[in-house]
């Protein structure tokens, strides 16, 4: 099955070096979801030759302009390719009174619905939802993860739903009429020929899902460990070396291995470091901290995909 | 004499073929002008190694995002960058209220003076200035003139001032004092020794005053004209081929020939089209189109500088 992420920006704040700023896509069984949209990310699409038609949902995490200051100009583009699906967008609330300003002065109006949820509203309601689901249908849900960050933060956590069963095709009795095959997938026994089958004897269990966590920026911090408990690819910042710790923490970013601390303290099997400071041409450095913590490291790489 | 312009963006309305949206920095004595600021500007700089520290004045044409979405990651660029000199904006006066809308929103304080000028201001006054001065110095003066498209949308008119004479070395006096030397430049004639000497026997002309035009979005306008009279370059968009006239006419833009045309009218030497429309892979088309009107014809090529 085909659930993978697309890095089109491991930059922190700054371009640097060739490295954009951040953003993402999610690929689940050819659907696109965009993660952070930093300036340049149409470029980007164009650079990889990722169809951005396909993308149907925008995340952003927050608004600092390194995540979000080219979701303006990739708005206009989708309209002037002659877009017509609707746009799912979950941003900050001022995401929208921004976008309305810019092209309320450019006189755009964009020719495909752009259906804005405010992140924040979601987490209203008693009790306060700790990581609420902002969109999901039969096989994903995806779950906003507050982040701890100097702006209103969050990430985005890709969970699929358990998967039906798998059947046995050589062991199933001849002519049995669907219903009882689909009963089957959803793991119960069947009735056939006055006779009671037990699931197990004509499934195996199906495949496992898969879950892949965005952690966009954030300070070193534990308290979300549970959301992103065993994860499959977990994808977190990791602006700075062990040596800027303090800058880090002021900065309200983490090092290479606090990140690598949250991906083992929370199980995780795999994961993969962006977000990388311009004062760092070579990367190398920050894989080898992250790795001695954790060593399914990968570093965030422009224009490759990573299997959840 | 240092005076070229060097190409960042020559796409239209969206990126296409490895082509940015429009950007340009002029280069008049190693002094730094920034003129519109589509989106990947900051990454242009990079690549193409200019030292955007330099830039001292930036001036905005019009406020669709093609021309202007990368400007606020480029101000909050400069700001991470230890950027301390005062920045002059010369820009529509709502790019102001949208600036400030991202930056409060994403908490930024910008470390350095940003002097912003809306260009609207500098047409108020009786009589309405056709083509006020934005800005001066000793050598150099940048004029606004009015474009003819679907938003309020300016030109720049980069034109140096009359040069000072030169003097023939091996002629002078010896012992001759600065005053009067600096009365020679000036094109005086002087008293030494109780002679009265003529200005012209010790001087030859000072170079001939450049003048370099940029028309950014356009439709096709004879009443320009004369405020691009002379240019020893002129920068003019040419979205589109000759076929699509009315598609040019409709939306505002001008055909290659058109550009041409106008270059031919106003007796420009050397003329620069950009601003090509997304549907033209290969831009020979347009260049030849242009040259059959206006032989001294070029492509806006990215990364290329332009001697005015």
């Amino acid at each position: 099955m085909n659930f993978h992420t697309t890095i089109l920006g491991s930059s922190a704040a700054m371009p640097a070096f060739g490295r954009n700023q951040t953003s993402q896509v999610v690929n689940h069984h050819d659907r696109l979801f965009l993660l952070d949209c930093g300036e340049g990310t149409q470029l980007q699409f164009q650079k990889y030759k990722i169809r951005s038609s396909k993308i149907g949902h925008i995340f952003i995490s927050h608004l600092h302009g390194d995540h979000w200051f080219g979701l303006a100009g990739l708005l206009c583009s989708f309209g002037m390719s002659d877009r017509t699906e609707p746009l799912h967008l979950f941003a900050p609330a001022a995401t929208l009174e921004i976008l309305t300003l810019q092209f309320k002065y450019s006189h755009t109006v964009l020719q495909y619905p752009v259906l804005f949820q405010p992140i924040e509203d979601f987490f209203k309601g008693e009790p306060t939802p700790e990581n609420p689901i902002l969109w999901e249908d039969n096989d994903l849900q995806i779950k906003a993860i507050p982040m701890k960050h100097s702006l209103p933060c969050w990430g985005f956590s890709f969970e699929e739903k358990p998967q039906q069963r798998k059947i046995i095709k050589e062991k199933l009795p001849p002519n049995l009429p669907y219903p009882l095959l689909h009963d089957l997938k959803n793991g119960k026994n069947i009735e056939w020929n006055n006779e009671t089958i037990a699931n197990e004897s004509l499934t195996t269990e199906g495949a496992k899902p898969k879950k892949y966590v965005f952690c966009s920026d954030t300070v070193y911090n534990e308290a979300m460990i549970h959301a992103l408990a065993g994860a499959d690819l977990l994808y977190h910042e990791a602006t700075y070396m062990e040596d800027k710790t303090i800058a880090a923490q002021d900065r309200m970013h983490s090092t290479a291995a606090q990140a690598a601390s949250i991906a083992h303290q929370s199980q995780c099997k795999k994961l993969l470091i962006g977000h990388f400071s311009a004062r760092y041409r070579e990367l190398d450095g920050l894989l080898q901290e992250a790795q001695a913590v954790f060593p399914a490291t990968q570093l965030a790489t422009e224009g490759e995909s990573f299997e959840v």
